[in-house]
């Protein structure tokens, strides 16, 4: 899969056996395979509210597709293994648009996304069978379409402790698992901006792609009254699950006028507060829309590399919860979107629904994806 | 379906038995079901080269699915068969657009396509699989992605007479079968504009979809030298196959310039001409690129109502090929494009490959489409 964040593809091979509760996985190979320089912000054109046009979007959908297939030809070169012994790929695609919220067009009353990196065209240039797609089916059922992760962290990540899984990655999600709950009593949501924010500032004021472990954050201050500015901004913030959001919220316009108003505050500051708000929007959300209280907050994805937001994650839960990062003995952190999506393809293939409705707001369960011969 | 003229959803309901060249098939109900009103020329303006923007297509996507939804519905009800006993749903989608011919792009060289009416979409809002989306697997593997008639052409409409079936849609497209002749021998491609000039300078002059059976074209006269400027400025005309066009080139502006520089001339004459050379396009297609004569010259499409272009047809052809309106025992002129992508959703169920490498240029025959669960 490759995130909104757009630093490139994120490749995981795995042995799986099972399905549904009985999934059993073992990690044997991932890496992130970067874009082709100048993709990320040809791809950010294309992404923004009535930006982009028919023909670049026409050309990014083949495109995506063969750069996902040499990804996948990358990670089994990289490992030794051969690509003829993968049986199936799953394959998130890239979203240039997500608009789950209802709107009226031609007298139909309906939300929309838009992932790019055709899994037709993957499954023909590579030989491989692949499910993609997984988002349109859930959308198509007046669901956010957002997040699918929760069914990935209640199969695998069950335990005997209350706890919150949290993805920080272009945008941050958050699955709340209560220690003895079902599949239908898990709660999750899109809880606001992930590194979106941030890689947007480091870019206009560094031209850097991302803060570095959270560097410059650390190096400046946080300056409250735009930090009350920004969350005054924020109407995602405060809207009820099920929510999700994305690049057509948190893209460019978001900071805009604020950034116009406030261009005496020092970059770095800038970075501290956004970072800090970033921490902030995720406990708010957590703190609002949460059921049950919780021992300990487990993140992970890009951001969870951010030092600066996991210590403002520490301030805001307090000395009660305990901020750890992700650690699996089957696989890596940073794979765990990647390997999730894998689980949603097996599924899919073994004729299992993976949304949950209470989670996407979804009219009923259903099986996910496009089935793509080779 | 609903093809490149933009006039409405064509459904077939057929019942079918076996695949392959064993297929049989009969036609149960057939309707044009219109598209609102206004959506052709939304459609339009996210079709044209560098034209449209994300959010439109995104939704475009889901709301063209909707509509198909609602075309299978009203098919149904009209003949009164249960939608619970459909089996399956093929569907091509709305093509917006067709960029076969490789380019290169982030060190990439390839070919794309855009269909909207994503076909999970279907399957998910009328519980019944779909399989759309054919085009794709076809450029991907660096084939034109069309045409994919012919496949039907062959399995269907073999007979002991060398004739060519002319498919008058948007586009126009030809399949030359022999007599004698197997699939790999099968000869076919676009040839040029079919509808799509005419209803263009229709909707401009007259403010009318298309020239009610050629009306408007009979009572024109042929500017001889307006119709040499045309074929001059047409470029695919002689273009080898395997070809196939759309909008991308025959849209708006192919005809802007002629337009400009030819105001004086009578809006009739214009549609006299622009016909004339439809028909020109088609005949001199076969001309140059069918490697056989033909006995008999068979018609199907919207373009077979329009007189206008069967007069000029007979003309260009001469005494020796019978020109003939299509007329099939198991399912009307009208409904074969319809029935066509029926059967090649009923090839693709059955694990057969449907496109021919001959017609599209595509480096190895491949099962079309993506499996939708519903």
């Amino acid at each position: 899969m490759s995130g909104t964040s757009l630093d490139g593809v994120d490749v995981a091979l795995i042995k799986i056996t099972g399905n549904g509760i009985n999934t059993r996985l073992k990690q044997i190979g991932f890496i992130t395979y970067p874009f082709p320089k100048g993709l990320n912000s040809f791809i950010k054109q294309n992404a923004e509210y009535l930006g982009g046009n028919v023909t670049n979007i026409c050309q990014l959908n083949f495109l995506i597709s063969h750069i996902y297939v040499d990804s996948i030809i990358a990670l089994c070169q990289k490992i030794k293994f051969p690509l003829s012994k993968v049986d199936l790929i799953g394959s998130h695609g890239q979203t240039i648009h997500h608009l789950p919220k209802k709107e009226k067009l031609f007298g139909y009353n309906f939300g929309s996304t838009l992932q790019l990196g055709d899994p037709s065209v993957i499954a023909k240039l590579i030989g491989i069978p692949v499910i993609g797609d997984f988002r349109v089916a859930d959308v198509a059922l007046y669901g956010q379409g957002a997040p699918f992760v929760p069914y990935f962290d209640y199969i695998m990540l069950r335990s005997n402790k209350n706890r919150a899984l949290l993805n920080i990655g272009g945008i941050s999600n958050i699955t709340i698992l209560s220690k003895d709950g079902n599949l239908d009593d898990v709660i999750a949501f899109d809880c606001g901006p992930g590194n979106m924010l941030i890689d947007f500032l480091m870019k206009k004021f560094f031209n850097k792609e991302f803060d570095d472990k959270g560097k410059i954050a650390l190096s400046g201050k946080v300056t409250d009254y735009l930090l009350k500015k920004i969350i005054k901004k924020d109407s995602f913030l405060f809207q009820e699950p099920p929510k999700s959001s994305g690049r057509e919220f948190y893209g460019k316009n978001f900071l805009s006028s604020l950034l116009k108003s406030h261009s005496s505050i020092p970059k770095e500051d800038w970075l501290a507060t956004i970072t800090n708000y970033t921490a902030y929007a995720i406990y708010k959300n957590f703190q609002l829309f949460s059921p049950i209280k919780i021992e300990e907050l487990i993140v992970s994805g890009g951001g969870a590399k951010n030092r600066a937001i996991l210590k403002s994650l520490r301030n805001y839960f307090g000395k009660n919860v305990k901020v750890n990062i992700f650690k699996h003995k089957s696989f890596c952190s940073d794979a765990k979107e990647a390997v999730c999506f894998a689980v949603l393809a097996n599924e899919t293939i073994n004729g299992n629904t993976a949304n949950i409705p209470n989670v996407t707001g979804a009219l009923r369960k259903t099986i996910l994806g496009k089935i793509c011969p080779p």
